[in-house]
């Protein structure tokens, strides 16, 4: 035999504990033998606890169960309420003599010493009768076995009451956070600890240091960007998720995470519309699934050579969007390898949508260079002012040129869930991919993007790759989804978007949006009440565009004076709202689409919103 | 004022629920005046609960206070077994009558009732003294209300439960699902449900269908592919994480999870000893690093042009991995418009280790054609088989041909914490990127993998935009992590580390990897004491690669022959393995790395195999 850590070299030794082989080099003498490295180094036992250990903790078991039984004898009907403390302080004894580990010898180890104790209390005491009637003993036991041998339940059910008090209290919390750049770094250890540090300690720091650092994203006034609202059923889903820790590559790794996965964006295509044409994919975030677009989008043109030869001996490839379009966009061009300098940025109209006439003369410009239009990205809410780029008749250009149609729905897609609003899909059929996000507005944690193609074969195609080291037996009769996207390894994503989708119902996440929809009416109709305020952009959805516009005031001195307007309302943690530009100004952007927002936080929003500025000037 | 749905549109009226604008179009008439279409739907009043309804929650509650005050007076001490099931009825039954939501109000209502109930209770048995000196009638009181008020803590308690059980009880399960491909999906509905369905549903369904179909990555005996280990602290920070909801693209958004990730990457680097000139990220998967790598390469090599004008009139750029280099590499050359031509896979010696004079030879050929070496791709434990390329040699090469090298130490890396296998980072510093997976082998949750640069610049240079609605104040001062990657969004991932680092300690996760990698070489030297398996490639780390070779078979026979031994094996349930090829031989794949693995589970899967491979012949 060879030894462990020197496979050159031939032994006949091996480790007294964990049977490893070993060389004169490695051994190390313990008081129980040779022992490998590893078993002699400090805290090398981990399952197995040592006979002495054993011993102490049935010693102290034993005691704390004779002196346990004496007190319940003693102390009579109230012992009922501090019994869980008693049962806590005789767990953390065992835990303490076993060196924290825990397991199946432990448990009946703590069990027996626990009631032995009882039994020997009894006798000590004579009071058989009362012992044997006392179910406060029965119930103290369990609750010492369960604190004893199970750490991880106690410690999560601690959480569980601060996550549902953070959860009902979040309003309590200043909405932006206020800390300095460096402040929490500061407070954090440069160097890992040696030694374990014990949960309650990490479960203090994370309040006291990492809490004060932390933007509350489900603030009800958190109206910054765009939301990225979860749920209580989405974070119940989540804390299984982490549970079972599967890694959802393909099917044959978790086969429920990919039906439920492929159920779930059937559901979501129903709901928001699109023909049955389309397949879904959870991908993480629209960024990655427009670039899987493009990606698509050039292999379908070169006829899936471009994977292979790369870019250098192709047409030059041209993608469209308007100006207004997302910096993902970019991002996209740029790393597929087309680069931005082959990305038109189409002008808008005056409601920042795309002019289709300037879509059709930049296309047939480039096709007079001698270059290859590749794709059109529309935009159903631009990240600015959630403007929609007139998709039918972006739908007809697209077939008549026989470009890839990619739509860009990361925000404004979950509205679609609307009947009302389905005017938007008309040419839904010219569309080759299509992405929103339900992390944004459809009460799933962030991050599950939901990304559905027309051409499964084309995105397939693009991405698939199979080593031996993967193949499995049913790659034809099942989606095997790292061959949707960038990443190999994948979450169980889906889990959250089941748990939401059956609790709130579709009712019930249509009543929501429409709300939010509803208020940001309310809240425009507000503003334009008004003289020293203006919107700035039409509203379709959650998100309003506007400014403080007081009377005599420059351009400049608006622009200033907005951006001043944000920073106190941030500052002051009762609200967050961000800003864009718009035609050249400087305008803020409010939000409405939390899970838990309501009317009246609206207008405490416009409250602060109004006194802010008029303490401005 | 304009209507909501029809902007276009002046009205006079509003809803009388909500007060949007509406126009006679969008008006419902209601039982309580004009209603706008989202109020007059089913299920509108999502927060304010209607005044019928809370009327009859408050008869409801009084008349459960009353038989509950009554029973407290006749059931005695045993009373207090009951009364959580008593206090939860009390609950559900107002919540039914609220239609299951809550708020401050039904909070007050509730507890006035139940208390009012009971006092009349009191006053119809005339027994005062008795009712006031039940404290049992205080507990119940609290749980009624808390069940009645919190459905999310309530279900999240269940869950914990439930969590901790699977945790405790995962080796019950069959490691690896046994159904069929369709069979989940036949049993989830075509459509969502209309109505939100209530959480025991859900979670009985969970149970039933979802359970069945899941392979149980963090099963012992999980030894497929690499690990995705969890552990117990990681599980509770992914609560926290998912409470909190913090979506973590730049610094302002969440300084807190900035600074965190930037200090719990400096730990993971001073634990796995690169040096302090590197600067590290936490991406998705390795997958998403290399892409990161390979881009940054192509960018740094073209004077950051690539990214503006595409690949066209690029130089043909070069990548150069060995044979066994994992797909992933093959992927990123795709994405960034390389072209998989362009990617030479340098064979490997006889450990499947990359052979330094044929990447040599590789790159002066490509040279002499004209051709642009851009970059070269070390494998620190390829995945068929944990082979080590010699990253000294081939840190030299890169030196002295100017390329970038990345270091794709996915699963390995994480062994790299123990001090004995530093020899690996020999000439660390000609190294430009490094990549592992704490998501595979570090206990902590997928997703997490920490990507490692030396050149910070270069990699914000490649991914860096900055439209105006993302501008903070802080951009000089703090990382803002959306520009180190492909994805704009990110998770608050680094709160995962750092309760796994800290739960363990440095000490605790050295002796984990210590031990898998101990009882790897056990295993292996089991096999090598027999005469019908034979070992194929060394064990550096924790995987074990082999096969059944009874003696008289051919090589046509022992591929067929371990092919059928896996498929028994894995149907089992007991173990899961996977495999590859290695030299064209069908190759068991053993990996031993799961957090809660002991000797006493590598025996038993020892036993697996030898008794399922005399069972075929």
């Amino acid at each position: 035999m060879k030894c462990a850590r020197h496979p050159d070299i031939e032994t006949e030794l091996s480790c007294t504990r964990c049977e490893t082989p070993i060389c004169p080099k490695c051994l190390v003498v313990g008081a129980v033998g040779m022992l490998c490295k590893a078993c002699a180094g400090g805290g090398n036992v981990l399952f197995e606890v040592a006979p002495a250990r054993l011993l102490l903790a049935a010693l102290l078991g034993i005691a704390a169960g004779t002196v346990a039984g004496v007190i319940i004898q003693h102390i009579g009907f109230f012992l009922f309420f501090i019994s869980p403390a008693i049962g806590g302080a005789v767990g953390q004894a065992i835990l303490w003599a076993t060196k924290g580990r825990r397991g199946k010898k432990v448990e009946v180890l703590a069990g027996v010493s626990v009631v032995g104790g009882g039994l020997l209390s009894a006798y000590l005491t004579g009071d058989w009768h009362r012992y044997w009637h006392n179910p406060i003993s029965a119930i103290w036991f369990i609750i010492g076995m369960v604190l004893c041998t199970d750490q991880f339940r106690a410690n999560a059910h601690t959480l569980v009451d601060w996550m549902a008090d953070y959860l009902r209290d979040v309003e309590q919390y200043p909405v932006k956070s206020s800390v300095k750049p460096g402040e929490i770094l500061a407070e954090l250890p440069a160097s890992p600890p040696e030694q374990g540090e014990p949960f309650a300690d990490i479960f203090a720091d994370f309040q006291e240091t990492i809490m004060p650092g932390i933007t509350h994203w489900q603030h009800p006034l958190f109206c910054a960007y765009f939301p990225a609202n979860s749920s209580p059923p989405s974070v119940l889903a989540e804390m299984l998720t982490a549970t079972l820790g599967a890694q959802c590559m393909i099917w044959e790794t978790s086969p429920a995470a990919a039906e439920l996965e492929e159920r779930c964006m059937e559901w979501l295509q129903e709901l928001i519309g699109l023909p049955g044409e389309f397949v879904g994919v959870i991908q993480d975030t629209a960024s990655t699934a427009t670039l899987s677009a493009l990606l698509s989008a050039r292999e379908r043109a070169s006829g899936f050579t471009v994977n292979h030869t790369g870019l250098y001996d192709s047409p030059r490839y041209v993608v469209y969007a308007s100006q207004e379009a997302h910096s993902s966009i970019d991002k996209a061009v740029r790393i597929a390898g087309l680069g931005t300098d082959n990305l038109r940025k189409i002008s808008v109209d005056e409601n920042y949508a795309l002019k289709p006439e300037a879509l059709i003369e930049a296309i047939k410009h480039d096709q007079a260079q001698g270059m290859v239009p590749l794709c059109i990205i529309a935009s159903l809410g631009t990240t600015s002012s959630t403007a929609v780029d007139p998709l039918a008749e972006i739908g007809r250009i697209a077939r008549d040129e026989n470009l890839w149609l990619h739509v860009d729905a990361a925000y404004a897609g979950s509205a679609l869930i609307l009947p009302e609003l389905r005017e938007y899909l008309e040419e839904i059929e010219t569309v080759d991919s299509f992405v929103f996000n339900p992390h944004k507005w459809l009460f799933t944690n962030f991050d599950c993007s939901a990304y559905f193609v027309q051409d499964k074969a084309a995105l397939i195609r693009t991405f698939e790759i199979l080593p031996e080291y993967l193949k499995t037996g049913h790659a034809s009769e099942v989606n095997n989804y790292r061959d949707w996207g960038v990443p190999l390894g994948r979450r169980f994503r889906a889990l959250k978007l089941w748990f939401v989708m059956r609790s709130y119902g579709v009712e019930g996440l249509r009543t929501r949006i429409r709300q939010h929809i509803a208020w940001a009416y309310l809240f425009r109709s507000w503003i334009e009440s008004t003289l020293d305020f203006e919107v700035l952009a039409p509203s379709p959805f959650g998100l309003v565009c506007f400014r403080y516009t007081p009377i005599g005031t420059t351009e400049a001195e608006r622009d200033e004076l907005n951006a001043a307007l944000k920073e106190r309302i941030n500052a002051s943690g009762e609200l967050y709202i961000t800003h864009t530009k718009l035609g050249g100004r400087y305008t803020l952007r409010m939000v409405i689409g939390q899970t838990e927002v309501t009317l009246a936080h609206i207008k405490k929003a416009w409250e602060i919103i109004q006194s802010t500025a008029h303490s401005l000037c």
